[in-house]
């Protein structure tokens, strides 16, 4: 078996469909030595490796791939005509993980390896340039130290060993910036840098650099199940399994002088989608410091460094003296760029994202792969590609990430509010969307706001990993520091969330917890709204307006409507919800709750006269009252879905939920129905349960008082005959919740069948009705054969399902399901992704048993897991005839749904 | 396909074993006419014809059986030498019901069918008895009138028109009794009681003798569809597809004068098993009223007779002159019925239960079966009758109803006295016994007063962990709510302690400290009795007896375990219930649950202090405190079940359960933990859930704090080891509770090895553990091929796995499962009798997954269906290796067990 893949100089052993055992990284770098494009010789360590690594530990890897990496180093070492740990003639190398997916949370590069202190001397007189050499290494012990040995400080007050040496070194020597520092300054920090190890460790700094080759490659498997990385990997479904190759790369550099560079680029524009190249380089600068916000990153063309000025309020002289693009600085090279970035995307039909370093006027690629992006650039680079005949169809809905679809159908701010709005800063227009919310400046507290539903923007100087889980819960990110492809811009447009980055005038303070903007002191809770797309920032809330649903969107709705083989309809309740799913495409309504119903006005009243009746003649008393209310609601449903079906669900929830439980509204009822105060807390007392979820609810109120059932299908079936007799087309199904058993369904099944057949002789007409059962107990899926011999249809009810198979309360869960997500027992949180593994197997077995007795049987689902596309799919493979969500969540189902069918 | 089969005269079409397709009845009439025991002849239609019936209605069948009835009358005719309907020389027939088993909820007979007004004058001419021809009309008009006409009073106090009119008719007369009527009077009351019947079904009163016949036969039919006889089934698990037979028989008359009489006979006493043959008779009567209590009965045997005047208080002269044995009555047919039981019982080799009649000093048999009797009869019987070589061991188990051995093992009444005692209340019968005892209303008091050797009724609206030392101390329990598996039940069944639930027409007022029953109110400390067997609640103290546990009963136990080939094994938290359990035949613990232990005394103290802890530092603390004492009640389980296993549950109760929810203990424990009252309110909201039952308990407990589980991990391996250090052969089973998925089990797996390698480092000794974990929700069953990975035994626990499965909550669904009960919805409480089709399919598969990943993997119940018979012998049908249930079912289970090994 082959675990290293050497690559080099116009040859590769790997190639770019090779992902799953190189990593995207390494495949890619494999394809661009083969398609010509200039990349560093260097050797790929498989993904199995990391497995086995994670098995077996360190020592036996080490020992399975020593003469591998022995010999792939000698090839890199013929190409390069130097030598790994030779002080004359070094090759030095750099270490990167790279998984099947790009991983964020994952391992840094470690840069600069191979060197010691006799490379160093030997680069500083080979180069000529002993301060390149010294720093090289400086930055190396840093870097390693960090990455492999360490010392990296776990949290934000703790102190990082390195940076107080540096402190120190400087404040001796009176300087403030490290480049002020020189080569006996740069010696003296290796040597301090050096002892902070020992001390810290224990242990001395590697002067090997075989030891040092080994310590990274371990380093990059151990970092595979970091915290930062399971974190991650649990946020995105990868798994665990999957594991991470390393990539070992002769260095280039883009520190060696003025002719040196280094950038990162897309060939289009990440956060619109247009095709516009753009991208960011700094001279004389080693890769991290692009993306550090140390200094301030230029742009690569001239279109993109003037519109860049512009926005900066940077004057065209200024911009060109200082901020030069590489259009400008080195058009050579920059000409290079361009070609290559085109040969780059038209070779993959895909947008990619680039990294590249010029070393003394030679450009190199250190990266390329399919470039993150918004969902607005998602579904226009999808669309420009597919008309440009680069793509087809289904390639275009392959690449859609449906989840990303909702960044779509959010609101953006309206424009009138807009004017008025305060602008106090401006930064990048690094990830677009509105955003309004409360000033946080720590994860931890936007976690915590999050958790009591408050909107949070969280304002950092700038963003790491660290910050990952705060980002995820805030409306959106500010931060002072950074780059349209600075941490925060990056991870903000991967989760589709509304950034601002570096806004630089804005004045942080993390002790006081205040931002200064213009002048105006904000505190921590205070609002702001962020626009996205601009890159403004405003004072207090600004109002939101719908989204505009673009041409582009529908092109892609279109595009899913011809694949999809499965229905997608709509969870909804009022006539105007069934309006907005529908422009969404959705063809029916998969569950119509009745109970809001009863919360209304009067309404309410009715329902407790009903619920305190002591006998059938009261109930059904107070149930005539709320017969005309239901028919009115429903003939409004049936109404906005003309032509469709309408699933409407009888009472469901237990009877407590409607009665009051305040004092004062306890005293009214009493009045009004001729109560003792007494009598009515006897009563709400008496409805209290001790577990309601597993309650008398459900077909349970139907089976216990039939009169409930009875009104509810009269006012069904007299709705859809009075918008039948207006011309609409309706198809009421009558849908029975939380049965267990057939003789529930069975019994409701005749009270509704008595109901509809006295309507039809009262009123001398008919209407086609279905009726069918929410399969939502385990024990009706267990059942299913049994019940489909009385069901029209089968609706899978995931969320009651998932909480009985699991035992979960879902208003309970929350104390433990984040316990057991971050301590990886649980994958996902089932109530958001379907557990295919268990209650999946109820689902397929319901879905079967169900179809055994009736082949024909209409099979859906309408839990929350209707709009989570992983859940749709699998919904797909079952062969369902539908899945149900709520409005927002339409257009997503619909490409989960079309993707299904375009993957089988 | 024969559909009638006829009998007389020692010829007969049927046999015994046929009474799948006769009846029981049908069938043991063929065969006592093979035998030659006189019957009158007849014939019977079979069961298959009534489940036609059922499906295809009245006309039908009549069409179809027309001809096998109208030849079977005729050779009826035949042998009687008389004709049906013929007014010279009249056949009367009986109709009765008969089903495989005997079903008291069944139609009633119907005698004397065939008489009308032509054949009553006819048989008064040929008998030269007017009144006996006219009495026998006019109860014929009368039964039939009820039986098939449908004018009985469906309740009490509805008027019943035959009742009426008979009243009417006395007092014009002005008599008392109806023997005081003349023949006119009888010939006036049977016009009367006809125009009532035309009154109430608008029809005439049928004169044609197979009208009659076929209306009689139909209702037989009917009757099995009707209320009672589907209550029955429910209550008794009899399948509604098994259909009645009808019996129709040539009458033989018992009152046609003083050579004429009737009776009802045991061949053994029915309530303590002696072979005494005993029964009862009266002199020109019709079967009827033997049983109707309108003449008091007379005794069969003289023996019997002397015995039954001492009871009453008669003295021999009495006796002798009014109330003669048959013996003295009839010597002649005494005799022959002597010995024809004599015939019966041997021949059947079975307690027979007779019906018979004297017709002018012939003895004739009208019915045998096998005779209902107590649980310790039962035992008795078959102990009898093994010794005397009569049936095998095989037979005894076989006859064996498990459920009736529980008589045996708890304290009764004693039957005189509870003939005067008063009925105040009636709930379930929760927990079988008899028990007398004060009234206490708090667990507290129930305490202080047992502490003074008073005995106590506990009595609770319902109770709550809280009450547990209360209910342990108390001679019994009354609960006004919760079902047969409320927590007051289910505790009160594992300790075998005597209670009543869900008594709902008691009214508690705990301030008053008062309790109201039918209309009495009785103070803290007034004496009541409970019968936990019945549900009765009784006035005052009634006497009790303890069990003997004879030798018979210990001779059964002795062949269950020569042939069961399951164990059983005990749920039992002390070290005195292990030691009961143990002396019942228990062969391990199957469910030891810790979480009792955490009451008691100080334990409550540092358990609420672990739960209040802000920090892990905190709760290790408070869990240091636990650990001795729980160290302690593992050691005394160890000791008491040495060479058994032990099954130890980790904790499973929502912590919720363990803080205190009174305002004055909040503060002693706020003073304790120098916390402020409203920081252990708030502590307590903190742990309040929606849903308990689906909230932060089982593993989850263990898994959010793992430091409980090594507390509890560490006291089971260094108690065991203690033990075993003395010689004790111990094999603790550590189990963990409501694993739903692999990475619970094996994170708990995973504590609990490690803390038990770290107390065999300590102690430098080792003892050998299992750890496993309960199947109790529905994923852990359909993921079980995953679990077993690091299960070495799996345990159902089928309470929890019940709820699940239904979505039933166990203490909520009082409210609609007797609803569900009564309308035929669900045809057992699941909490009682698993329900083999839904929850069941979980328990197989769950059996079947964990035993294809492990096919050793010892699999047990621990739920209450532990101790259920027919849960009992579907775990063995699924290859269990133990059932576990509360020490008081042991001997049930054990029974069960083996029945389901013999059947097999």
């Amino acid at each position: 078996m082959k675990r290293v893949y050497t690559f080099g100089n116009g040859q590769a052993e790997g190639r770019a469909d090779m992902k799953n055992l190189l990593g995207g990284k390494g495949a890619n770098l494999a394809e661009m030595n083969l398609i010509g494009v200039p990349v560093p010789p260097g050797f790929t360590i498989t993904t199995e490796v990391c497995t086995t690594y994670t098995k077996e530990g360190k020592e036996a890897v080490v020992a399975m791939i020593k003469e591998e990496v022995e010999n792939a180093i000698a090839y890199v070492e013929s190409l390069m005509g130097t030598k790994f740990g030779d002080p004359k003639n070094p090759l030095l190398v750099s270490v990167r993980s790279g998984a099947r997916v790009s991983m964020p949370g994952m391992m840094d590069t470690v840069l600069n390896l191979g060197i010691t202190e006799e490379v160093a001397e030997g680069i500083a007189e080979k180069s000529g340039n002993p301060r390149f050499a010294w720093d090289s290494y400086r930055r190396f012990v840093q870097m390693y130290g960090d990455v492999v040995l360490g010392m990296k400080p776990k949290s934000k007050t703790d102190i990082d060993p390195f940076e107080e040496v540096m402190d120190k070194v400087k404040e001796a020597k009176g300087v403030k910036l490290d480049t002020e520092l020189d080569v006996e300054d740069l010696k003296e920090l290796v040597k301090l840098f050096k002892s902070a190890v020992k001390e810290r460790t224990g242990k001395d700094f590697p002067d090997n650099p075989w030891e040092q080759l080994w310590g990274a490659i371990c380093a990059v498997f151990d970092s595979w199940m970091n915290e930062r990385a399971i974190y991650y990997r649990r946020m995105n479904q990868i798994p665990e399994e999957w594991g991470t190759a390393v990539n070992v790369q002769a260095m280039v550099f883009g520190n060696m002088g003025e002719t040196s560079a280094t950038g990162v680029a897309f060939t289009r524009d990440a956060a619109t989608g247009e095709d516009i190249f753009n991208g960011e380089y700094l001279i004389n600068a080693q890769g991290e410091d692009v993306v550090a916000g140390i200094r301030t990153p230029q742009q690569i063309t001239l279109e993109g460094s003037r519109r860049w000025a512009k926005l900066q309020g940077i004057s065209e002289e200024e911009r060109a003296a200082k901020y030069p693009s590489l259009e400008e600085a080195m058009p050579v090279c920059a000409k290079d760029l361009i070609e290559t970035q085109q040969k780059l995307e038209d070779y993959f039909t895909d947008m990619q994202d680039l990294e590249f370093t010029i070393q003394d006027g030679k450009l190199w690629l250190l990266q390329t792969r399919n470039g993150k992006r918004t969902g607005a650039a998602m579904v226009k680079i999808a669309m420009d590609m597919l008309r440009d005949g680069q793509i087809d169809e289904k390639t275009v809905l392959k690449r859609m990430e449906p989840q990303k679809l909702d960044e779509l159908l959010h609101p953006i701010f309206d424009k009138v509010a807009l004017k008025e709005a305060q602008v106090m800063a401006k930064g990048l227009p690094a990830s677009p969307g509105a955003a309004s919310g409360q000033i946080v400046f720590f994860a931890d507290d936007a976690e915590a706001w999050a958790e009591k539903r408050k909107k949070v923007i969280l304002v950092r100087i700038e963003t790491s990993p660290e910050d990952l889980r705060g980002m995820n819960v805030a409306q959106g990110i500010l931060t002072a520091r950074g780059g349209m492809t600075s941490h925060a811009a990056v991870v903000a447009r991967g989760m589709g969330k509304c950034c601002v980055s570096g806004a630089g005038e804005i004045i942080i303070d993390y002790k006081a917890r205040t931002i200064e903007m213009s002048g105006k002191v904000y505190k921590e809770g205070d609002w702001i709204s962020l626009n996205g797309s601009t890159g403004e920032v405003y004072d207090g809330q600004v109002r939101t307006v719908e989204a505009d649903l673009s041409g582009d969107f529908g092109a892609i709705m279109d595009i899913a409507e011809k694949f999809t083989q499965m229905d997608v309809r709509t969870n909804a309740d009022t006539p105007r919800d069934a309006e907005v799913a529908r422009k969404f495409g959705a063809k029916g309504i998969g569950l119509c709750r009745t109970e809001h119903m009863f919360f209304e006005g009067d309404r309410i009243k009715a329902m407790r006269e009903m619920i305190l009746s002591k006998d059938e003649e009261g109930r059904r008393e107070a149930l005539k009252k709320l017969l005309p209310m239901q028919r009115q609601d429903f003939y409004g449903i049936f109404k906005a879905m003309d032509g469709f079906g309408v699933t409407i669900r009888l009472l469901d929830p237990p009877l407590h939920e409607f009665v009051p439980h305040q004092l004062a509204t306890q005293k009214e009822l009493a009045e009004e129905m001729g109560l003792t105060i007494e009598e009515v807390k006897n009563a709400v007392d008496a409805l209290a349960e001790f577990n309601p979820m597993l309650g008398h609810r459900g077909c349970r109120l139907g089976c216990t008082y039939p009169e409930i059932t009875e009104m509810q299908a009269r006012a069904i079936i007299e709705a859809a005959m009075d918008a039948q007799a207006e011309g609409t087309v309706v198809t009421p199904e009558i849908m029975v919740p939380l049965v267990g058993s057939l003789n529930e369904l069975k019994m409701q099944a005749e009270v509704i069948t008595a109901t509809a057949e006295q309507v039809f002789a009262e009123r001398g007409a008919k209407v086609d009705y279905k009726i069918g059962t929410m399969i939502e107990v385990p024990r009706a899926a267990l059942t299913a054969d049994e019940i489909a011999k009385v069901a029209d249809f089968f609706s899978f009810g995931t969320n009651d399902l998932t909480q009985m198979t699991f035992g979960f309360s879902r208003d309970d869960a929350g104390k433990f399901l984040k316990v057991y997500q971050e301590k990886g027992i649980l994958k996902n949180d089932p109530f958001q992704i379907l557990d295919q593994e268990g209650v999946g197997q109820l689902v397929k077995m319901g879905t079967e048993k169900g179809r055994s007795t009736k082949s024909h049987l209409k099979v859906g689902i309408c839990g929350e897991h209707g709009g989570e596309p992983s859940s749709v799919k699998f919904c797909a493979s079952l062969g369902m005839n539908y899945v149900s969500c709520s409005p927002f969540r339409v257009p997503i189902a619909r490409v989960a749904a079309a993707q299904a069918a375009v993957e089988k």
